[in-house]
Protein backbone atom coordinates (compact mmCIF):
# COMPACT_ATOMS: atom_id res chain seq x y z
CA UNK A 1 0.00 0.00 0.00
CA UNK A 2 0.94 3.58 -0.83
CA UNK A 3 2.81 5.69 1.97
CA UNK A 4 2.03 8.70 -0.38
CA UNK A 5 -0.18 10.11 -2.93
CA UNK A 6 0.04 13.15 -5.13
CA UNK A 7 -3.26 15.76 -4.63
CA UNK A 8 -4.10 18.60 -6.40
CA UNK A 9 -2.72 21.91 -4.06
CA UNK A 10 -3.06 25.92 -5.05
CA UNK A 11 0.42 27.21 -4.18
CA UNK A 12 -0.45 30.56 -3.29
CA UNK A 13 2.51 33.27 -3.22
CA UNK A 14 2.21 36.70 -2.68
CA UNK A 15 -0.14 37.97 -4.82
CA UNK A 16 -0.10 35.13 -7.15
CA UNK A 17 -1.92 31.70 -6.98
CA UNK A 18 -0.71 28.40 -8.90
CA UNK A 19 -2.41 24.89 -9.53
CA UNK A 20 0.17 21.61 -8.77
CA UNK A 21 0.50 18.42 -7.60
CA UNK A 22 2.18 17.80 -4.16
CA UNK A 23 2.64 14.21 -2.13
CA UNK A 24 0.85 14.07 0.66
CA UNK A 25 1.54 11.26 3.39
CA UNK A 26 -0.85 8.58 3.75
CA UNK A 27 -3.29 8.56 6.78
CA UNK A 28 -5.71 5.47 7.19
CA UNK A 29 -7.34 3.53 10.09
CA UNK A 30 -5.83 0.27 10.99
CA UNK A 31 -7.68 -2.39 13.17
CA UNK A 32 -6.91 -5.00 15.36
CA UNK A 33 -9.13 -8.08 15.80
CA UNK A 34 -9.05 -10.84 18.42
CA UNK A 35 -11.15 -13.46 17.60
CA UNK A 36 -13.01 -11.32 14.99
CA UNK A 37 -14.19 -8.43 17.55
CA UNK A 38 -12.40 -5.08 17.11
CA UNK A 39 -9.91 -4.31 20.18
CA UNK A 40 -9.13 -0.79 19.13
CA UNK A 41 -8.37 1.48 15.18
CA UNK A 42 -5.63 2.94 14.78
CA UNK A 43 -4.82 6.01 12.73
CA UNK A 44 -1.07 4.83 10.85
CA UNK A 45 0.49 5.41 7.43
CA UNK A 46 0.07 2.41 5.90
CA UNK A 47 2.92 -0.05 5.13
CA UNK A 48 4.90 -2.93 8.32
CA UNK A 49 1.28 -3.34 10.02
CA UNK A 50 2.41 -6.55 11.59
CA UNK A 51 5.41 -4.71 12.83
CA UNK A 52 3.16 -2.14 14.16
CA UNK A 53 0.52 -4.59 15.79
CA UNK A 54 3.47 -6.86 17.12
CA UNK A 55 5.32 -3.50 18.65
CA UNK A 56 2.23 -1.80 20.58
CA UNK A 57 1.18 -5.19 21.84
CA UNK A 58 4.63 -5.90 23.21
CA UNK A 59 5.06 -2.62 24.94
CA UNK A 60 1.41 -3.10 26.25
CA UNK A 61 2.55 -6.52 27.76
CA UNK A 62 0.45 -8.37 25.73
CA UNK A 63 1.50 -10.48 23.40
CA UNK A 64 5.00 -12.85 24.11
CA UNK A 65 7.95 -13.92 22.33
CA UNK A 66 6.42 -17.09 21.37
CA UNK A 67 3.11 -15.66 20.15
CA UNK A 68 4.40 -12.62 17.37
CA UNK A 69 3.37 -15.17 14.76
CA UNK A 70 -0.28 -15.52 15.68
CA UNK A 71 -0.64 -11.54 14.67
CA UNK A 72 -1.29 -11.65 10.81
CA UNK A 73 -3.07 -10.17 8.22
CA UNK A 74 -7.04 -10.68 8.20
CA UNK A 75 -8.49 -13.17 5.47
CA UNK A 76 -11.90 -12.86 4.12
CA UNK A 77 -12.31 -9.09 4.22
CA UNK A 78 -14.79 -7.05 2.18
CA UNK A 79 -13.23 -5.28 -0.44
CA UNK A 80 -12.78 -1.85 2.28
CA UNK A 81 -11.32 -3.37 4.61
CA UNK A 82 -8.85 -5.25 2.60
CA UNK A 83 -5.56 -4.45 4.08
CA UNK A 84 -6.60 -2.57 6.82
CA UNK A 85 -7.12 -5.26 9.51
CA UNK A 86 -4.59 -7.25 11.42
CA UNK A 87 -6.37 -10.18 13.45
CA UNK A 88 -4.11 -11.56 17.31
CA UNK A 89 -5.54 -15.42 16.60
CA UNK A 90 -5.03 -16.05 20.46
CA UNK A 91 -7.57 -17.69 22.65
CA UNK A 92 -9.98 -14.10 23.28
CA UNK A 93 -10.13 -14.91 26.86
CA UNK A 94 -6.80 -15.41 27.98
CA UNK A 95 -6.10 -11.90 25.30
CA UNK A 96 -8.81 -10.55 27.56
CA UNK A 97 -7.54 -10.66 30.96
CA UNK A 98 -4.15 -9.50 29.68
CA UNK A 99 -5.49 -6.37 28.51
CA UNK A 100 -7.38 -5.46 31.49
CA UNK A 101 -4.13 -5.70 33.09
CA UNK A 102 -2.18 -3.94 30.85
CA UNK A 103 0.38 -1.40 32.43
CA UNK A 104 -0.48 1.91 30.51
CA UNK A 105 -4.30 0.90 31.61
CA UNK A 106 -3.52 -0.16 35.32
CA UNK A 107 -1.41 3.49 35.17
CA UNK A 108 -4.38 5.11 35.13
CA UNK A 109 -6.50 3.09 37.01
CA UNK A 110 -5.15 3.00 39.92
CA UNK A 111 -4.83 6.96 40.16
CA UNK A 112 -3.60 10.03 38.07
CA UNK A 113 -0.71 11.01 40.26
CA UNK A 114 2.19 10.84 37.77
CA UNK A 115 4.33 9.34 40.74
CA UNK A 116 1.87 6.71 41.11
CA UNK A 117 1.47 5.92 37.38
CA UNK A 118 5.66 5.85 36.67
CA UNK A 119 5.71 3.36 40.21
CA UNK A 120 3.12 1.19 38.60
CA UNK A 121 4.86 1.37 35.39
CA UNK A 122 8.26 0.59 36.79
CA UNK A 123 7.53 -2.51 38.82
CA UNK A 124 5.95 -4.01 35.83
CA UNK A 125 9.39 -3.22 34.06
CA UNK A 126 12.87 -4.43 35.10
CA UNK A 127 15.08 -1.80 35.18
CA UNK A 128 17.24 -2.11 32.55
CA UNK A 129 21.04 -3.58 33.14
CA UNK A 130 24.15 -1.36 32.82
CA UNK A 131 25.31 -2.17 29.26
CA UNK A 132 28.08 -0.90 27.48
CA UNK A 133 28.38 3.14 26.87
CA UNK A 134 27.98 4.47 23.52
CA UNK A 135 30.19 7.38 22.43
CA UNK A 136 28.90 11.07 22.23
CA UNK A 137 30.21 11.29 18.87
CA UNK A 138 28.18 8.32 17.57
CA UNK A 139 25.08 9.90 19.51
CA UNK A 140 25.66 13.27 18.17
CA UNK A 141 25.64 11.54 14.45
CA UNK A 142 22.24 9.48 15.30
CA UNK A 143 19.64 12.27 14.07
CA UNK A 144 21.60 13.23 10.36
CA UNK A 145 22.18 9.40 9.80
CA UNK A 146 18.00 8.81 10.74
CA UNK A 147 17.34 11.59 8.42
CA UNK A 148 19.24 10.54 5.80
CA UNK A 149 17.47 6.80 5.72
CA UNK A 150 13.47 8.77 5.35
CA UNK A 151 11.99 8.11 1.90
CA UNK A 152 9.02 8.97 2.64
CA UNK A 153 10.21 12.54 4.23
CA UNK A 154 11.82 13.38 0.99
CA UNK A 155 9.29 13.46 -0.71
CA UNK A 156 6.56 14.84 1.67
CA UNK A 157 8.22 17.11 4.37
CA UNK A 158 5.89 15.63 6.52
CA UNK A 159 6.44 12.21 8.65
CA UNK A 160 7.33 11.22 11.90
CA UNK A 161 10.42 8.14 12.00
CA UNK A 162 11.79 6.11 13.99
CA UNK A 163 15.14 3.57 13.82
CA UNK A 164 16.94 1.41 15.67
CA UNK A 165 21.09 1.63 15.57
CA UNK A 166 23.67 -0.48 16.76
CA UNK A 167 26.34 0.76 19.45
CA UNK A 168 29.23 1.76 16.60
CA UNK A 169 25.96 4.30 14.77
CA UNK A 170 24.94 1.51 12.05
CA UNK A 171 21.40 1.64 11.11
CA UNK A 172 19.28 -1.51 11.74
CA UNK A 173 15.89 -0.85 11.02
CA UNK A 174 14.33 2.50 9.90
CA UNK A 175 10.00 3.10 9.94
CA UNK A 176 8.28 6.13 8.80
CA UNK A 177 4.58 6.85 10.11
CA UNK A 178 2.27 9.66 10.57
CA UNK A 179 2.05 9.25 13.74
CA UNK A 180 5.02 9.50 16.51
CA UNK A 181 4.37 6.06 18.28
CA UNK A 182 3.34 4.33 15.72
CA UNK A 183 6.70 4.32 14.07
CA UNK A 184 8.45 3.80 17.31
CA UNK A 185 6.09 0.53 17.79
CA UNK A 186 6.96 -0.44 13.94
CA UNK A 187 11.01 -0.51 14.43
CA UNK A 188 10.19 -2.06 18.43
CA UNK A 189 7.33 -4.71 16.49
CA UNK A 190 10.57 -5.29 13.92
CA UNK A 191 13.17 -6.22 16.80
CA UNK A 192 10.78 -8.61 18.34
CA UNK A 193 10.28 -10.48 15.19
CA UNK A 194 13.96 -10.57 14.32
CA UNK A 195 14.77 -11.73 17.90
CA UNK A 196 16.24 -8.32 19.07
CA UNK A 197 14.23 -7.99 22.36
CA UNK A 198 15.09 -6.98 25.15
CA UNK A 199 17.59 -4.97 22.77
CA UNK A 200 19.88 -3.88 25.24
CA UNK A 201 22.60 -3.19 22.86
CA UNK A 202 20.39 -1.04 20.73
CA UNK A 203 19.87 2.84 20.77
CA UNK A 204 16.44 4.33 19.69
CA UNK A 205 16.27 7.72 17.88
CA UNK A 206 12.74 9.93 16.70
CA UNK A 207 12.11 12.69 15.06
CA UNK A 208 9.36 13.93 17.47
CA UNK A 209 9.57 15.00 21.02
CA UNK A 210 9.76 12.10 23.27
CA UNK A 211 6.81 11.69 25.50
CA UNK A 212 6.19 9.71 28.38
CA UNK A 213 4.68 7.13 26.15
CA UNK A 214 8.14 6.94 23.82
CA UNK A 215 10.16 6.42 27.02
CA UNK A 216 8.12 3.77 28.29
CA UNK A 217 7.91 1.87 25.25
CA UNK A 218 11.67 1.56 25.03
CA UNK A 219 12.03 0.90 28.54
CA UNK A 220 9.40 -1.92 27.61
CA UNK A 221 11.47 -2.96 25.08
CA UNK A 222 14.31 -2.73 27.48
CA UNK A 223 16.48 0.05 24.97
CA UNK A 224 18.51 1.39 26.95
CA UNK A 225 19.13 4.80 25.42
CA UNK A 226 17.05 7.32 23.44
CA UNK A 227 17.87 10.09 20.81
CA UNK A 228 15.75 12.94 19.65
CA UNK A 229 16.08 16.13 17.73
CA UNK A 230 13.42 17.66 19.89
CA UNK A 231 13.43 17.50 24.04
CA UNK A 232 11.72 15.07 26.72
CA UNK A 233 8.76 15.95 29.08
CA UNK A 234 9.12 15.64 32.25
CA UNK A 235 6.96 12.67 32.80
CA UNK A 236 9.29 11.02 29.78
CA UNK A 237 11.90 11.92 32.55
CA UNK A 238 11.03 10.48 35.43
CA UNK A 239 9.95 7.22 33.92
CA UNK A 240 13.41 7.17 31.55
CA UNK A 241 15.28 7.56 35.55
CA UNK A 242 12.67 5.04 37.06
CA UNK A 243 13.98 2.14 34.09
CA UNK A 244 17.18 3.47 33.60
CA UNK A 245 16.85 4.53 30.08
CA UNK A 246 19.36 7.17 29.09
CA UNK A 247 17.27 10.25 26.94
CA UNK A 248 19.21 12.76 24.82
CA UNK A 249 17.63 15.78 23.26
CA UNK A 250 18.17 18.62 20.87
CA UNK A 251 20.40 16.51 18.98
CA UNK A 252 21.46 19.28 16.52
CA UNK A 253 24.97 20.01 15.06
CA UNK A 254 26.42 16.74 17.18
CA UNK A 255 25.78 18.56 19.94
CA UNK A 256 22.96 17.25 22.53
CA UNK A 257 21.51 17.37 26.08
CA UNK A 258 21.23 13.96 28.33
CA UNK A 259 18.40 14.39 30.64
CA UNK A 260 18.53 10.89 32.54
CA UNK A 261 21.26 8.34 33.48
CA UNK A 262 24.29 9.76 31.31
CA UNK A 263 26.95 6.99 32.43
CA UNK A 264 25.38 5.59 28.97
CA UNK A 265 27.24 8.02 27.42
CA UNK A 266 30.78 7.71 27.05
CA UNK B 1 0.00 24.30 37.93
CA UNK B 2 3.92 24.79 36.01
CA UNK B 3 3.94 24.29 32.46
CA UNK B 4 7.54 24.05 32.63
CA UNK B 5 9.93 22.65 35.18
CA UNK B 6 13.74 22.93 35.74
CA UNK B 7 15.36 19.80 35.40
CA UNK B 8 19.28 19.91 35.58
CA UNK B 9 20.85 17.94 32.54
CA UNK B 10 24.42 17.21 30.96
CA UNK B 11 25.10 19.77 28.20
CA UNK B 12 27.43 17.56 25.65
CA UNK B 13 29.51 19.81 23.56
CA UNK B 14 32.25 18.00 20.70
CA UNK B 15 34.89 17.03 23.08
CA UNK B 16 33.23 18.69 26.21
CA UNK B 17 30.46 18.23 28.85
CA UNK B 18 28.87 21.13 31.31
CA UNK B 19 26.13 20.65 33.75
CA UNK B 20 23.17 22.73 33.41
CA UNK B 21 19.46 23.15 34.10
CA UNK B 22 16.86 22.84 31.39
CA UNK B 23 13.47 24.10 31.24
CA UNK B 24 11.10 21.35 30.17
CA UNK B 25 8.21 20.94 29.26
CA UNK B 26 5.19 19.30 32.62
CA UNK B 27 3.29 16.25 30.95
CA UNK B 28 0.74 15.18 33.45
CA UNK B 29 -2.35 13.07 33.27
CA UNK B 30 -5.63 14.09 33.46
CA UNK B 31 -8.54 11.81 34.35
CA UNK B 32 -12.16 12.59 33.63
CA UNK B 33 -15.06 11.05 35.60
CA UNK B 34 -18.97 10.99 35.13
CA UNK B 35 -20.55 10.04 38.01
CA UNK B 36 -17.30 9.16 40.11
CA UNK B 37 -15.82 6.72 37.21
CA UNK B 38 -12.90 7.07 35.23
CA UNK B 39 -13.98 7.47 31.79
CA UNK B 40 -10.79 8.16 30.36
CA UNK B 41 -6.94 9.86 31.06
CA UNK B 42 -5.31 11.60 28.85
CA UNK B 43 -1.76 12.96 29.63
CA UNK B 44 -1.42 16.74 28.78
CA UNK B 45 0.44 19.92 30.13
CA UNK B 46 -1.58 21.18 32.80
CA UNK B 47 -3.56 24.04 32.71
CA UNK B 48 -6.94 24.90 31.18
CA UNK B 49 -8.24 21.94 31.88
CA UNK B 50 -11.58 22.53 31.42
CA UNK B 51 -11.24 24.17 28.32
CA UNK B 52 -9.73 20.50 27.49
CA UNK B 53 -12.25 18.21 28.44
CA UNK B 54 -14.86 20.77 27.01
CA UNK B 55 -13.29 20.75 23.59
CA UNK B 56 -12.73 17.18 23.41
CA UNK B 57 -16.46 16.71 24.59
CA UNK B 58 -17.48 18.88 21.65
CA UNK B 59 -15.77 17.14 19.27
CA UNK B 60 -16.93 14.03 20.33
CA UNK B 61 -20.51 14.84 20.38
CA UNK B 62 -21.07 14.19 24.08
CA UNK B 63 -21.77 17.84 25.62
CA UNK B 64 -23.99 20.48 24.33
CA UNK B 65 -23.81 24.39 25.40
CA UNK B 66 -26.12 24.30 28.39
CA UNK B 67 -24.12 21.15 30.00
CA UNK B 68 -20.60 22.89 29.25
CA UNK B 69 -20.83 24.19 33.25
CA UNK B 70 -21.56 20.89 34.41
CA UNK B 71 -17.80 20.08 33.43
CA UNK B 72 -16.25 20.95 36.61
CA UNK B 73 -12.54 20.66 38.36
CA UNK B 74 -13.15 17.39 40.65
CA UNK B 75 -13.72 17.98 44.57
CA UNK B 76 -12.72 16.28 47.73
CA UNK B 77 -9.67 14.31 46.12
CA UNK B 78 -6.08 12.60 47.70
CA UNK B 79 -3.21 15.22 47.64
CA UNK B 80 -2.14 13.04 44.49
CA UNK B 81 -5.05 13.75 42.51
CA UNK B 82 -5.49 17.17 43.28
CA UNK B 83 -5.34 19.18 40.08
CA UNK B 84 -5.73 15.79 37.69
CA UNK B 85 -9.00 15.11 37.70
CA UNK B 86 -12.74 16.76 36.05
CA UNK B 87 -15.86 15.76 36.89
CA UNK B 88 -18.47 15.86 33.76
CA UNK B 89 -21.95 16.06 36.90
CA UNK B 90 -23.99 14.49 34.03
CA UNK B 91 -26.32 11.66 34.66
CA UNK B 92 -24.30 8.95 34.12
CA UNK B 93 -26.80 7.49 32.22
CA UNK B 94 -27.45 9.80 29.60
CA UNK B 95 -23.68 10.74 29.17
CA UNK B 96 -22.84 6.30 28.19
CA UNK B 97 -25.42 6.63 25.54
CA UNK B 98 -23.91 9.14 23.95
CA UNK B 99 -20.11 8.07 24.56
CA UNK B 100 -20.91 4.52 23.10
CA UNK B 101 -22.61 6.12 19.83
CA UNK B 102 -19.97 9.01 19.78
CA UNK B 103 -18.67 10.08 16.44
CA UNK B 104 -14.63 8.67 16.37
CA UNK B 105 -15.84 5.27 17.89
CA UNK B 106 -19.15 4.96 15.77
CA UNK B 107 -16.54 5.63 12.86
CA UNK B 108 -14.44 2.43 13.65
CA UNK B 109 -16.58 0.35 15.06
CA UNK B 110 -19.06 0.35 11.74
CA UNK B 111 -15.59 -0.48 9.47
CA UNK B 112 -11.50 0.93 8.75
CA UNK B 113 -12.72 1.88 5.20
CA UNK B 114 -11.23 5.27 5.11
CA UNK B 115 -14.23 6.41 2.97
CA UNK B 116 -16.33 4.62 5.48
CA UNK B 117 -15.06 6.47 8.51
CA UNK B 118 -15.84 9.80 7.02
CA UNK B 119 -19.08 9.11 5.26
CA UNK B 120 -20.03 8.72 8.99
CA UNK B 121 -18.39 11.85 10.45
CA UNK B 122 -19.48 13.99 7.53
CA UNK B 123 -22.87 12.61 8.10
CA UNK B 124 -22.61 13.52 12.14
CA UNK B 125 -21.56 16.92 11.27
CA UNK B 126 -23.35 19.47 9.25
CA UNK B 127 -21.26 20.58 5.66
CA UNK B 128 -20.42 24.56 7.06
CA UNK B 129 -21.86 26.94 5.03
CA UNK B 130 -19.83 29.57 3.06
CA UNK B 131 -18.90 32.51 4.87
CA UNK B 132 -17.08 35.36 3.82
CA UNK B 133 -13.52 34.69 2.39
CA UNK B 134 -9.65 35.36 4.38
CA UNK B 135 -7.72 37.03 2.56
CA UNK B 136 -4.08 35.38 1.72
CA UNK B 137 -1.83 37.85 2.98
CA UNK B 138 -3.55 37.36 6.58
CA UNK B 139 -3.32 33.62 6.27
CA UNK B 140 0.10 33.94 5.10
CA UNK B 141 1.15 35.56 8.86
CA UNK B 142 -1.18 33.75 11.18
CA UNK B 143 1.72 31.07 11.94
CA UNK B 144 3.70 33.68 13.05
CA UNK B 145 1.13 35.51 14.93
CA UNK B 146 0.66 31.90 16.75
CA UNK B 147 4.51 31.45 17.16
CA UNK B 148 4.90 35.00 18.51
CA UNK B 149 2.40 34.15 21.19
CA UNK B 150 4.04 30.89 22.67
CA UNK B 151 5.57 31.76 26.27
CA UNK B 152 6.17 27.92 26.94
CA UNK B 153 7.78 27.37 23.89
CA UNK B 154 9.76 30.49 24.19
CA UNK B 155 11.30 28.86 27.53
CA UNK B 156 11.21 25.02 26.54
CA UNK B 157 11.78 24.60 22.38
CA UNK B 158 9.36 21.77 22.81
CA UNK B 159 5.65 22.39 23.51
CA UNK B 160 2.92 22.57 20.19
CA UNK B 161 0.50 25.31 20.24
CA UNK B 162 -3.20 25.91 18.72
CA UNK B 163 -4.62 29.70 18.15
CA UNK B 164 -7.81 30.60 17.18
CA UNK B 165 -7.96 34.32 14.82
CA UNK B 166 -10.69 36.55 13.42
CA UNK B 167 -11.00 37.02 9.95
CA UNK B 168 -8.55 40.05 9.89
CA UNK B 169 -6.15 38.10 11.65
CA UNK B 170 -6.50 39.37 14.88
CA UNK B 171 -5.56 36.76 17.53
CA UNK B 172 -8.58 35.59 20.26
CA UNK B 173 -7.48 32.55 21.65
CA UNK B 174 -3.71 30.43 22.17
CA UNK B 175 -3.09 27.46 23.67
CA UNK B 176 0.17 25.26 24.16
CA UNK B 177 0.25 21.33 24.99
CA UNK B 178 2.69 18.63 24.61
CA UNK B 179 -0.33 17.33 22.55
CA UNK B 180 -1.25 18.86 19.48
CA UNK B 181 -5.04 17.63 19.57
CA UNK B 182 -5.06 18.45 23.19
CA UNK B 183 -4.03 21.92 22.27
CA UNK B 184 -7.11 21.80 19.74
CA UNK B 185 -9.41 20.75 22.33
CA UNK B 186 -8.85 23.97 24.50
CA UNK B 187 -8.89 26.63 22.04
CA UNK B 188 -12.33 25.26 20.84
CA UNK B 189 -13.56 24.25 24.86
CA UNK B 190 -12.42 28.23 25.27
CA UNK B 191 -14.59 29.08 22.31
CA UNK B 192 -17.53 26.75 23.19
CA UNK B 193 -17.28 28.17 26.50
CA UNK B 194 -17.10 31.81 25.34
CA UNK B 195 -20.49 30.97 23.09
CA UNK B 196 -18.60 31.12 19.97
CA UNK B 197 -19.87 27.65 18.51
CA UNK B 198 -19.90 27.06 15.58
CA UNK B 199 -17.16 29.39 15.04
CA UNK B 200 -18.03 30.28 10.76
CA UNK B 201 -16.00 33.55 11.34
CA UNK B 202 -12.90 32.01 13.27
CA UNK B 203 -9.47 30.70 11.94
CA UNK B 204 -7.79 27.80 13.58
CA UNK B 205 -3.49 27.80 13.37
CA UNK B 206 -2.09 24.67 14.85
CA UNK B 207 1.66 23.83 15.10
CA UNK B 208 2.01 20.42 13.71
CA UNK B 209 0.47 18.41 10.93
CA UNK B 210 -2.86 18.70 10.05
CA UNK B 211 -4.31 14.82 11.00
CA UNK B 212 -7.42 13.54 10.49
CA UNK B 213 -8.08 14.56 13.97
CA UNK B 214 -7.36 18.09 13.75
CA UNK B 215 -9.34 18.33 10.70
CA UNK B 216 -12.11 16.56 12.06
CA UNK B 217 -12.40 18.70 15.50
CA UNK B 218 -12.34 21.56 13.36
CA UNK B 219 -15.07 20.76 11.55
CA UNK B 220 -17.20 20.05 14.53
CA UNK B 221 -16.42 23.34 16.00
CA UNK B 222 -17.82 24.14 12.89
CA UNK B 223 -14.29 26.41 11.99
CA UNK B 224 -14.18 26.93 8.11
CA UNK B 225 -9.92 26.95 7.62
CA UNK B 226 -7.15 25.91 9.75
CA UNK B 227 -3.80 26.56 8.82
CA UNK B 228 -0.06 24.60 9.77
CA UNK B 229 3.09 24.97 9.46
CA UNK B 230 3.60 21.54 7.64
CA UNK B 231 1.33 19.50 5.76
CA UNK B 232 -2.24 17.85 6.19
CA UNK B 233 -2.51 13.85 5.83
CA UNK B 234 -4.91 12.23 3.05
CA UNK B 235 -7.50 11.35 5.23
CA UNK B 236 -7.44 14.97 6.60
CA UNK B 237 -8.13 16.47 3.18
CA UNK B 238 -10.67 14.11 2.41
CA UNK B 239 -12.65 14.80 5.86
CA UNK B 240 -12.35 18.35 5.11
CA UNK B 241 -13.46 18.36 1.32
CA UNK B 242 -16.39 16.50 2.63
CA UNK B 243 -16.92 19.18 5.90
CA UNK B 244 -16.07 21.85 3.38
CA UNK B 245 -12.95 22.73 5.56
CA UNK B 246 -10.46 25.10 3.75
CA UNK B 247 -6.95 23.19 5.00
CA UNK B 248 -3.81 25.41 4.47
CA UNK B 249 -0.38 23.91 4.79
CA UNK B 250 3.50 24.57 4.37
CA UNK B 251 2.57 28.20 5.10
CA UNK B 252 6.05 29.70 5.81
CA UNK B 253 7.21 33.15 4.80
CA UNK B 254 3.87 34.36 3.51
CA UNK B 255 3.57 31.25 1.23
CA UNK B 256 1.33 28.24 1.25
CA UNK B 257 -0.46 25.27 -0.05
CA UNK B 258 -4.41 25.11 0.22
CA UNK B 259 -5.30 21.26 -0.03
CA UNK B 260 -9.16 21.72 0.23
CA UNK B 261 -11.80 24.40 -0.54
CA UNK B 262 -9.71 27.01 -2.05
CA UNK B 263 -12.65 29.11 -2.38
CA UNK B 264 -12.14 30.28 1.57
CA UNK B 265 -9.27 32.50 0.62
CA UNK B 266 -9.35 35.65 -1.22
Amino acid sequence: MKKSERRGVNRIGRGNAALRDDDVVVEAPLELRVGGRSVLVTMRTPGNDLELIRGFLWAEQAITVDELSLVRVAEQLSAAEQGNVVDFTIDPERFAERWTQRALFASSACGVCGATAIDSVATRLSPLRGGDAVSATVIGGLVDSLRAAQPVFDVTGAIHAAGLFDSGGGLLCVREDVGRHNAVDKVIGWAAGSGLLPAAELVLVVSGRISFEIAYKAAAAGIPIVVSVSAPTTLAIDVAERCRVCLCGFTREGKFNIYSHPFRVS
